[in-house]
Order: structure tokens, then sequence, then C-alpha cells
């Protein structure tokens, strides 16, 4: 365990954590020596450490007694025992959306958790592997040090139309490269890294159905984020940079996302931390189960949403026009999406059964259209807010403008809105709403709900996977009076 | 008690339960004797039995032991104890929508049932009235012969800006024109009742908030169907008269919903049967109350909608393209929309509350956006299913042309599809289609579905009330740094 | 030519035209011995008869010179001769639209005339036929007597999955099955034949693109509609039989669209009316040409939809509603969305050019983009036709109820709107509305839309053919900046 | 006349006349001292120049001969003559968008220049003014040097629910402030100002209805950019400083659009120069007549969106996914939608007018048909673009990374796509989406495409004025049978 110390309970003990773990980072072309004081990276962790925090202060809805390691852990790290369980997942994930407005990146790894713990359950009883009790045997003990775990599926995946093995260069998936007596060595690369800088350890798992050929890539492991070979390469995210401008250009100063390219050249990973190895006709099943918990996890963007509703209400009163039928029309359209996608997601969690393993799992079809209508509909927020917060959310002048001795005075003079709401007011929101609809956590409320958990179309062939046609066609057969 | 007899058991026991009860109905232009031998009204009449007959092959699905008659009950009878309850009230309605197709008319009663149950307890304990007992008392009776309960709650409105008081003619909304020492007298009429007449009770129900101007509306009461002062006017359904004409131009020869008309002339009610006469200030909340519940009960949408999507792939399939990827993905459209309607109607449910009376009530904002999808969904389903049918759908010749001697063979011929579907397949499932779309059960499923438990400013109306805007502006501010 | 007597002038000569004629028709299993008495048929007659009283009352808008007979003809039989000629027949249809509220069911023989007047001549050009003249000579005809000319594409196609030529019945195409010294002999059905039966010639023509294999099924050929062999079975339409229970229960009593199956059981056509035999070659680029003029007919729809959306209104109005932000902005979306239709049609036709032929021909990617929002608009302005009416729509009683001695002035009472309207003014309009949305003219006004001029997918197939995508690709690599 | 030099005919004679002007400008705080060396400016006057080099190489597309200076000018310049010359704008604009993929910021001067010929004519005759000589002297000054001129209505509004004269400030509309013998003084900020900086004239004008208390913000002007007391601050726009990183993290590293705020403080306007003072009555008017032409002015987005999808079509294709067919059909609805948008435009170009003063307008309605859609559709294009794009558009590392000499290898390996395209290429095209749909050029090709022009509410009331609903409720009862 690579923190053998204390376990985590605060936000500030989790930042505390980070330091010096002397990673290898590049953002913009130079190492980053310390993630936890880079300005950009900084609103990451901040995300984060919400977590911790909201387990203090709502343990009901963030902390959970766990049986594996027989202490009460943060929600993100518990094996789910009911299906009330599995909703007081989407409770804490809409809350924290709430109170970042962004990605608090450590769904990924709750769901991975979840996904492995019964996979790896049914492998060993299938095969006669001892996946499992090296899974829960690690899980124990990150339990106990209440630690943050990242789940690593995404590969580069090259050539798209091709699957691992028959692209030109094997690495375009990651793959074990070595099996030796202690364990094996991997290699490849991680796409679309959610928070994995702020995480202490990563689960990389493979990210679609395997064949035969496929077998060196059906691999399972548990890695610690400062594992010998890792390299991240920060993502870039639109307006990132304003986080070193000030706080009021950048939106939201607090809490941003998190995304990386991890390549893992030739890591080693013991035995005890293997999960699979060479199983390749589970892996479409782990996805299937890991995306079945995930795609309702995106429930998390309707307490984004929320924010951003709040915002575009916000800017509606300080422009005077709050009354206005048309203005609170398109609040309440606003409000039915983002509830529906929150629907959804409940019925999905409150559908749940358990797996042979004993945890409990959600309803995979409903999570499915949970995520699809996902895809589609914080869009139509984001569209809505523009329109409710005017022209000016994208040509207002820069923090630096306002606060400039000469222009400073015109610029609040000129940018006033009704009587009463400072000039500020009315920029803040209005940098909110661009930050969430163009600027850096657009990345996570837009296109990650588009892509996370896999891109619409594979939600199109989960649902039709489990749409029960046979089933429906009977029902038609019946009432039109066709017989057979 | 109208049927001091056994108790109803099956379909069958229901629809002799129905005869000869001299109720005064018309259908275009002439007195209908006996509706249970009419061919238009006779498919509503087995959609009501269905629910009868499904409770006796699924009890648990839907039949529940009542704590307050003691019995074993129809589900659309009982009072829910619990969230599971609620739920069970939905899974319930999508298995009845799969299996009729149409509107089997119940789900009026059961919320009404519900609503009435909690706001009599809470008018009794604001103002020392007696209606909770009474209401329990006739709720016994009708649970212990196991009866239909119809709920009779929009009025016909007369010029629509106005009140009931601001009427040119009072009768506009159902009032009080007479009190008497053994009960009221009441005149009106009801608009859109869903299967009054295959009903064995109504409970009359004020359909908006009232002012003190209005005492004399504020009445809720229950009828027997057939008392004295009772006229139902059979309302039109598209293609009604195709019922006269065989079973194929029907489309669903079995099952149809019904509509009417209920006028009260000057209708006596003993008060052991008036839950309501002047607390108008309770009008709003029953209201309020009866849709939280019914707006969710329109999840039997997507019972009806798996039907339509099963005809669509059964279609597609008699026509040879089943495998057509733009078929395909038409198909996932529609269930993706359908299971979305579920979605919410489940969390609606499941995030059920307990009510001062002991009895459970879903989450009022989630059934809002359910029922608000359900204004929209099916009529996108309804226009794809339509377009995976072709042409057809609509220029198909009559049964009676396909059983012509001379003609019939070469329409045989020349409507056939893929080899080894036999044409009347083909044509069987493009009626049913038609049914659904344009026909008589499209009335339930598009129409019904836009305008049942309120049209869809009704929603809207109350997603503005019950979206936390205060609590979402202030998500708002925090992350913007605006102070307060 | 059939009709060798005077031309045909005023909707009242052409109703005269079409006595007498001994069509063999069925409708619901019964011969049609004359279908201008027919009150189902008898309202497609009259829709077809307002264009020839437009062509009286509005000359400029459908009437024109023609160069090839020398004579005024009615502009449905026009060659156009300009962009202006094509700009003038979506004039014309939005305002035959708005004049019947239904299709009136010449445009199919005036876009089938454009694209064979072309098409014949490149053939000719190419193959060295004398189609070009046959088809001019027999036009020229035709336009002294100022007839209706159908055309006749759609065959009945059995196995979608298959083409003419591997259909285990060849029949499901038409096709010749014999050729003689003085012309040929053709077999099979064409299905949906719009306004056949109300034609004087029907010009039969390929329905799709064909391979060297399907030589015999590379026909057209001009029939005249009471040619020996013909036979037509009147398709159903929702709610057709109101057509015979008075004026009022029908919504629009005086118009309709007619569909039909024509069987042509060896029909004979001599050589002079044959405009194509075997050049299967061409096949694909007739279809392509006359789908481009037919796909931006559709915006006759606009026309229909005015009346929709004005029926919207009216029904507002006598609900005293009309004021409601809500309401008017329905019938503002319900306005957008026809707008949109009418505007990609003009679009498409200002955008022609001269074909080799000589005559003009419209833009064809702004066509199918045309028809497309045709598949989908004109549903989503029903839904809001059906939001304004209320549920009353789909519940009203029967005209018989309303003028029932007893129950009709009841019925009068409680369906009364707002003060000074009588009720039956709103009866009426809630039946229009049923009408176009659910009844008789719902056919031509949804499933035709969706459906006539080819399916959606044939129009996603032509704007796939047509989007030019490997110039926007070049516009993207040129802002790219990448090379090559 | 402030270039009293050689008329400007190419980009680079433009570029060159905008060299030491001298302006007052502010971005991020600092001043700007020479505008066309600003790295984040230089791009917005790449586009205008733009303007300049495509009448040189397509003079039929983007020059005009001018009856009023008698001088071949850049349409932009251009007062049309006839419906050809209103819809060759639109396929200027279309052509520049895909050649800049941005806004190239001509298009307010052009439509403003358009309106204000015929109004100024119309007050002239009705209130003996001298407005449209005026208004044609300056402009024919203009015309004969080939300036740039930007139309500056927007004004900043303050408390959006009241005009100009109930302000608490009475700047929050730009106003005279003073008049002379010589002209007018006048204060105020135009907000959103598109091109100002890139323009030699700028227009000023009202930007709503005006009541007889508003007469002093009555003003219509024509103001040398280089005016003294104008203040200019850019605006910032989302990824702005990514153009002072490089060409490729930028998307679009040679074009982008330009927003500033203009602070008008006192500016000094000599008679000549004034083309309205006090007419308030003719504000509304002036208003209408610019957005018919400026509503349908944004076809310019369908260019701009032939530019995405063809970006998407590229991604696509270096992902080895191109003939996926939901890839394939995602295009096509993405062409489907942009070409909606030019099919309204050209339509509402196609069906102008000539006014009283002899230049021709555009159809209203068809107008804002045209800009309500532009406020969908592209939003949506949008969203189908990041679909095809995948997860790697808002994760890619900086192009420093990819330059890193350890780092930028593997990432180079890791980011390839299908064999044969350079990774380089892959991220090039990734950036560009990016740029247009969360970046710089998203400001243009959303948010502005929602607000420029006026909003979409203001085009509902727009188009609830011109739907003509009499006429259309005419129809409804003719066919009803509805008398009056």
């Amino acid at each position: 365990m690579p923190f053998p110390g204390t376990p985590i309970r605060t936000g500030a003990d989790y930042v505390a954590s980070l330091r010096n773990r002397g990673l290898r980072i590049f953002f913009m072309g130079e190492p980053v020596s310390e993630p936890v004081d880079h300005p950009v990276i900084r609103p990451s962790i901040a995300a984060v450490a919400a977590t911790y925090d909201l387990a203090v202060t709502d343990p009901e809805l963030a902390a959970a007694a766990s049986d594996i390691s027989g202490v009460i852990v943060n929600r993100f790290l518990h094996v789910t025992t009911s299906a009330d369980d599995v909703v007081a997942q989407n409770k804490m994930q809409r809350r924290l959306g709430q109170l970042t407005g962004t990605c608090f990146q450590r769904c990924v790894g709750m769901d991975a958790i979840n996904s492995l713990f019964s996979i790896t359950f049914d492998i060993d009883a299938r095969r006669g592997t001892e996946y499992h009790s090296r899974f829960t045997t690690w899980l124990a003990a990150v339990q106990r040090l209440n630690l943050v775990v990242g789940g690593a599926m995404t590969d580069v995946k090259g050539d798209r139309s091709k699957g691992p093995s028959q692209q030109a260069d094997p690495d375009m998936f990651v793959r074990v490269v070595e099996r030796r007596a202690d364990g094996i060595v991997i290699r490849g690369a991680k796409a679309h890294q959610t928070g994995c800088i702020n995480s202490h350890w990563i689960l990389v798992m493979p990210t679609m159905r395997l064949t035969a050929a496929d077998r060196d890539w059906a691999v399972v492991a548990a890695v610690p984020v400062e594992a010998a070979g890792l390299t991240y390469v920060y993502g870039r995210q639109s307006c990132d940079t304003r986080a070193m401008e000030g706080d009021i250009d950048a939106g939201n100063a607090q809490f941003a996302g998190q995304e990386a390219l991890i390549i893992l050249d030739d890591v080693f990973v013991p035995w005890e931390h293997v999960f699979l190895d060479g199983e390749f006709e589970f892996a479409a099943e782990l996805v299937e189960r890991f995306t079945a918990y995930h795609r309702r996890s995106y429930v998390c963007k309707s307490g984004v949403g929320d924010v951003l509703i709040g915002a575009a209400a916000l800017i509606a009163e300080y422009n005077g026009v709050e009354k206005a039928s048309h203005i609170r029309d398109k609040l309440v359209e606003m409000a039915h999406l983002n509830e529906t996608i929150y629907g959804a997601g409940i019925a999905a969690s409150h559908e749940s059964h358990p797996t042979a393993a004993g945890n409990w799992e959600n309803d995979g079809l409903l999570a499915n259209v949970c995520k699809h209508n996902v895809t589609r509909f914080p869009y139509e927020i984001a569209r809505l807010a523009q329109d409710l917060a005017g022209g000016a959310v994208v040509t207002l002048p820069s923090q630096a403008d306002f606060e400039h001795p000469e222009i400073g005075p015109l610029l609040d003079k000129y940018f006033q809105g009704r009587a009463g709401v400072p000039t500020e007011w009315r920029v803040r929101v209005l940098r909110l709403i661009e930050n969430m609809t163009l600027g850096r956590n657009a990345v996570g409320y837009l296109t990650e709900s588009l892509h996370g958990a896999g891109s619409p179309q594979a939600q199109r062939v989960q649902i039709a996977r489990q749409m029960e046609l046979e089933e429906k066609k009977e029902f038609a057969r019946r009432l039109a009076g066709i017989g057979e």
C-alpha cells in the first residue's frame, strides 16, 4: 500500500496525501513538479476533496459501513449491499454535482470496484481462479486507508474499425508484454483518464469485447498512481489557462475536472494486484457490468444542471426579466429535461438486483436510457442557459479590464443590469454560464456527457440488446389476432 | 351498496356485474340499451375485465391485502402502504398496457382513492369534519365487493379564462344546488370520463383551485353509476364504427378505451357519500395530490408503447427489412423514448413519502416530469411506427375486400410481403399500427397522453412550483463567488 | 384520347367528365357503380375540382400558356420554362392546401410530366429512341383537353429486401409480359395511388433503380384510367365512413384525398403511349428527377398546415384562452415549423436549372431537405394543434347526439365555450382538428407526408449523395492547416 | 472621409488601411497599440480581408456595380437593386462562411446600409427631412473608397424590463446629449460590436421601438472608427489566448470573429452624418427592416456549418469509421439541418419586394424563420460533430507536448488513428472541431447564432406579427363550415 499511514478523512487530509509523490506529469510541454500547487490542476483536486468533505458533513449520504474492511468508508469505495445503496450513489452524485458544478472524478472507480467485485467472483466460479479474493484483499486495504481509486478503461484504440490484435501497432490497447514469476508487465496507454492524477490507485481494465486472439489484452490490474513507468499528459481544456488569470474569468474558480492520458511504459504489476489475465471471454461482460453502473452514474450531470439552471435564473433576475413568461418557460424546460435524466437514473438504481457475488447491480436498460438522455439534454439545457444569458456571455471584457483604473469604472457603468445588483455579480454569473457551456466545465457537462461511459452509439447497441423485442412482438401479435 | 352480492373475482364476473343496470346512455343519437352487448362499447369493457383477470393470474402484481377492509382487493382499489406499493402500481399499469394496447380505465379511481384518503384526513384534522371516516367506510364496502371506481374530475369549463363562479352559466362546473337533511343535490357535467359506464361508482371531485366565491363548487361525492339523474353520452372516437365491421379493420378488436360525458341532472347524494362540501381551500391541494399520483400513472403508456414497438418490429420483419440499420435504429429510438417515460414514473413512485393519513404518495416533481414526457414521446414513437409501417398503413383495402371472392385473391397476392408470411398477418399488424396511431387507440395513446391528468401547461405550472429555483440559484452563487 | 370533346375548364366540367366511365372500383367489398355519387369518394373529387376552379379564379397562379400545345393549360399540366414557373408550382400548391385542407392529388402527374419530358429527351439522345416525340405528342393532346394526369410509380414490392427480378412472384413490380407489333402488355399493381380514380390518364413508371436483370420491369406508359384490365381497390382511411353520417363529424365535409390500389391485369398499351421499354439504366435517373420535383411539391403541406394553425387559433379563441402566453407561443411554433417547410421548398424551386430538354428542374438537395422536414414537422404541428384543442377533440359526441331532441339541448349547454360563440362552432372546429390529426385528412397531412415521394430514409440516401462531402472536407482541411 | 487616398481593392490593401489609426483599444487590461499586429485580434482582421479577396477572385459573387457611386463596390457596400441581388448576398455569405469558418463581420453594415437607404427615404417623404440625400452622399463616398462599414445597434440596456427613458442611468442607450449648430454630441455604449475595430465607419442606430419620451435616444449617425471619444474594449472569447501559443491548439489559426464594447464618450457628429434625430416613431420600423435583412444574413452559418460537417467527416475517416451506418447517418442529419437553414434564407431573399426608395428587401417572415432555425440547429450540428469527434476533442495534450522531445514521440504513437494518416492531422481536425464547438469560433457559430440579430424571443414576436393568423382562421372556418 502506498500510504501506510493514517486513513484519509477530510478534504484537507486528502490534498495532503497527494503531495510529494514525484509523478511524471506534463502540461503544455512542461513537467509539472507538484500538481497540488498548479493553478490549472488545483481546482480538479478541490473537486475530489469535496467528496471527502461531504462524507464528513453528510455521512448518511456519502459514507457507508463496509463488510469487506469492517470500517466506515467513503461511499465511492463501498461495495453495494442493497438497492438502496445503489440509489444512494445517485443521490450523492447529484449532490456533488450541485456543490462543485463539475466532474468530481470518483465514479469510474466506484463503478469499477462494484463491477470487478462481481465479475471476479464469476470468473473464479467458472475458471477456478482466485481473482475475487485477491481483489477483496486489495480493496479492504484501500478501504482502510480511504483512498481514491480511479478506473482506467478507455484505450487509445488506433484504427477504430479494428480490434486489439488487428492493429498495426499492438500497443493501441493496453496489454501484457511479459509474464514473470512475481507478476506481469503491461504496456499501452489509456485516454481521457478522469481524475487519474488525483487518485491513489488506478484499476486498469479492458475497454471492449475481446476474442481469443486478444488474450494478451485481457488484463485487469490495480496500479499505484506513482508506479514506475507511468507518465501522465494533462489534456487541454477549453479556457484552461484562465485559471492563471484571477478568479472571475474562470467562471468557476474553485472546481474543475481533470482528463489526462496515462502512458504505461512497461509497468510491473505483482500477481496480487492482477484480477484478470487472459480470460478474454469475460471482457465483454465486465464492460457491460461496468457500463451498466457507470451510465447511470451520469445522474451527476443533473446536479451540474441544477447549477446551470440556477445560474440562468440568476442572470434573468439580474437583467430584470425573470417574470417574463418566455424566460420562466425556458427555466421550466431546463428543469424538465434535467429531472428526466435524474428519473431514469433513479429508476435504474431502484430496479437493482443482487449479483452472484452478493453486491447489487442496477438495471442495465434503464441505465443506458439514462446515459443516452445525458448525451442530448445537457446540450439543450446549455443552449437555453445561453439564451437567457444574452450575448454578453461571450463578449464580456476581462477581469483585468474591469479592474483597470480608467476603463474599469466605465465598464462597471455600462454592464450594470437591474438596479441594486452589483455589476460584478452579473459578470460573475455570466462567466459561470460561459464556464459551463463553452469553457472548462463545458468539457465535463457537454462533451464528457456525450462520450463518457461510452458514446451514444454504444448505448444504442445496448438498448437494442436489452429491449426485449421478441416479447414486444408477441404483445402485438396477440392484439392483432396473429396466430402462432 | 349497489351490488350487495358476491365479490367480483374474474373478468367474467365483472362483465356479468355490468348487465341490466338500466343506465341512460346515448351513442350516435341512439339510446344504448345494454352496453355490454354493444359492439363499440364492448372492447372497452374487455379492457377493464383484463384488470380482474390479471389479479387472478398474477396476484402479486395486481392484488393486495387491504387493512381497510381486511380482504384481498384488486390493486386498483388498494390504499398504498409503502413506496413498494406505489411502484407496484406502475408495474401493473405497464403490464396492462402491454396486454390490452389501450386504456384500461381504472387509474383515475385508484389515484382518486389514494388522494382522497389523505386529503379527507387532513381536512378533518384542520376543520373537525368527519370526511375521512365516511370515506373509509365507503371504501371498505367497495373493497369487499371488489368493484370498479371511476373518478370524475374534469368539468366542462365553459369559458376557460373564467372560474366556476364567474361563468355566465353556473353549471359549467359541477356544484351543489341544494343541501338537504339527508344529503346534497349536485348538478353539472363531467367531460372526458374515462371508463365511467364501465364503473360501479364514480367519485366526483373538483377540477381546479377554488376561491371563497366558489364554495358551492367545492364538492366531493361518491355516486353509484346507476344513480337517478345521470346521463352518459358516449364520445366518438376515430374509427369507432369499425368495431361493427369485423375484426381486422378495427386493428385491435379486443380492447379499446371509453370516454363519455356524464351529465348530472340534480343527482342526490346522501351525506355518508359526501367527502367534501364547501371547504374550497382544500380543492387545490386535492387536485395537486391527485395529479401527483395520476401523472405518474401514465407509465401505462410505456406498456402501450411496448405493443406499438412490437408491431413496428413485426411489420419490418414481414416486409423483409428488419436487418436494415436504419430500421433497427428507429426501433432503438422508440424503445429509448418509451423507457424514458417509464424511468421517470418509477423514480417518482420510488421516491414516495408517507402522508399524515398513513398512505404513501409519490414525488410530485418527477410525476409531472413523467407525464410531460408522455405528452411528447408517444407522438414521436407513433411517427416512427408509421415510418416503419410504410404507406400501406393508410391505404389498405377493407377486410371485406380481402374476403371478396373475385378481388380477394388479387389483394392477397399484391399485398404479400416476405415469403412465408401470410398476407393477412401483414394486414393485421398494419391495422394495429393504424389503430394505435390514427384510429381508436390513438385516442388513448396520443391525445389522452397529451390531455389526461392535465394538459402540458398544467405540468409546466407544477414543475415551475416544484423546481426549487432558489436552491439552484444558491448553488450558482456559491460557485460564481457571489456573496449574498 | 378518351375525351375527344370540349376541353375541361371549370370544376363542374371536370366532375361531369368523370361520369359514366364504367370503371371497375371496389370499396369495402362492394363494387362502386358511379364514384362521382359515392359519399366517401365525392370529397376527393371535389379536391381535384378545386384545381380547375383556381385556374379560373386565379389564372396567374394556376394556369400557364404551353408551347407544347399552344393553349392555356392548368399549371398541373404545364412543362416548366423558367425557375419562376417552378416556384409558381409551389405557390399554387400552398394555396390549394389552404383552400382544401387536404391532398388535391395532381402533383404526381405534374412532376411526372416534367421529369418524363427531360428524361425521354436524354434517352433519345443516347439511345436513338423516339420516346420524347411520342411523349410530347401525347402530352399536347392531353393539354388541349386539359385533362387530369395521375402518376403511378409505387409498386407493391413484396419482399422489400429484394429487387423486381429477385421476387418469388415476378408481378410484385409492374412489368411487360408481352411485346406485340402494336404495343405492349403490362401486369402488376401500383399501391397508394393518389387520385387515380379521379384522373383521366395514368403515367405508369418504375419505382426504383433497376439492373440489367430487371429489363422487363423498365417500362413507362400512359394508360387511360378506363383501359381494359384495370381494377381499382379504394383504400380505407381513418374515419372514412363518417362521410355517410352528415357534415359535422367528418370535420372537413367538402374535401378529402384518395388512395387506391391499381391492379393492372394484362393491360395493353399501344407503342405511341410507351415512353420507356427496357432501358433499365435510366430508371434510377427518372426516379431521381421525379423525386427531385416531387419532394419539393410537398410544400402543399404548408398550405394544409395553415388550415390547422388557423383551426388551433380558432379553438383557443372559442375557449377564451387566445391571449395566454403559452397558447400564443405554441401558435408561433406551429407557424415557424410550417414556414420552415415552405422555405426549403421555395429555395429548391428558386435554385432551378434548365435541363437538356429545355424545361426547368429544381435543386435536388434542397428538395430532399424540404421533404425530410415534411416527414417531421406536420406531426409536431398536429401535436400542438391537439394540445390547443383540449381533450374534447377526441371525446365529442356525434352530430346525431347534438341534434337529438332530448340530449341535444344538454350537449349544447355543456359544450359551450366563450360567451357569444355557438357551441356548434366549437364542435365544428374540433372536428376539423380531429379530421386533420387523427381522421381522414390526417392520412394526407401526416402519413402521406411521411411516405409520399419516398419514405424518410429515401431522402437521407439522396442527401448523402448530394451533400458534397468532399468539398466540405476540403474546407475543413484548409482551415485546420492540413496539407495534401 | 478618413481615407481620402486610393480605394481598397485586396485584402492586403485593407489590412494596410487599418494601420496607424491610433484607436483606443483595451484587451485584458492593457491598451492595444496596433491591433493589426496583435495575435488575438489579427485573425479577426484576416476574416474581413477575405471579403476583399473574394471580390477579386469571384467578382460575380462578391462585387457589384453601384448606381449610387458609379463604381464597382464590394457587395457588402451595395444597395440591392433586385431580388437576385438579395439572393446573391446569401450566396456570398455562405461562401465566406466556408472559407473562413467564422464570422467575417460585414453583414451588419451591409444590412444597415440597405435598411437605412429605404427608411431615410420614407422619413423624408413623411417628415420633409433630408436624411436620404445625406445618407446617399455619405454612402457614395464610402463606396468610392470601398471601405468597411460596421453597424452599431445593440445598446447595453441596463434593466431589460425598462425602456431608454425609464432607466436609472440615461446612458444605458446611446442618446443625443447636445445639439449644436454643426452637429450633435452622442453618449452611451454599444455592446457585442462585431468587427467594429476592423471597420472604417460605424453606423450608430437605435436598438428597439421608442416612445415619445425616448426622443433623444432616436438617433442614427455615421461615425468614423477613429473619432474622438470612442473607446473599444475587446471582449474575451473562449480560448482566445491560444492564438498566442502556436497554430495547432487554436484550431483555426487563420480566422476568428471580433466582438467589442464601444463606449461613446460624448462623440461629436456633424449634421451631414446624422440620418435620424428625434423621429422616434421610425425606430421600430428601422429595427424591423434591419432585422428582416439581418436575420436572413445568418445563412452565413450554413457556410460555417459546411466546415464543421467537413471536419466531422474527416475525423471519422481518420478514425477509420467513416463507413459505419450511424456515422454516415449523423453526417446526413447535420447536412439536413444545415441546408434547412440555407433554404429558409434563400427563400426569404427570393421573395424580395422593392421598397419605396427603390432597393429590394427580403421577406420578413421567412427571414425570421431562417434566424430562428439558426438559434437551434447549429447547436445540434455541433453536438453531432462532437459525437463523431470522440472524447479526444476535449482531452488532447497541447501542441507543445506533441513537440516535446521526450513525450512528443509517445503522443504521436498513442494518438494515431487509421494507418496512413499522420497523427498531426487527427490532432488538427480535432482542434478545429473544438474551436467551432467550444472554442473561439463557437462564440460565433453557437452563441452569436442565438443572439445576433435578436434573441430567439425577438423572432417569435415577429413571427407572431407576420403569421397572418386571421387569414389562417378564415381557411379553417371555411372548411369547418363555420359561418361568419
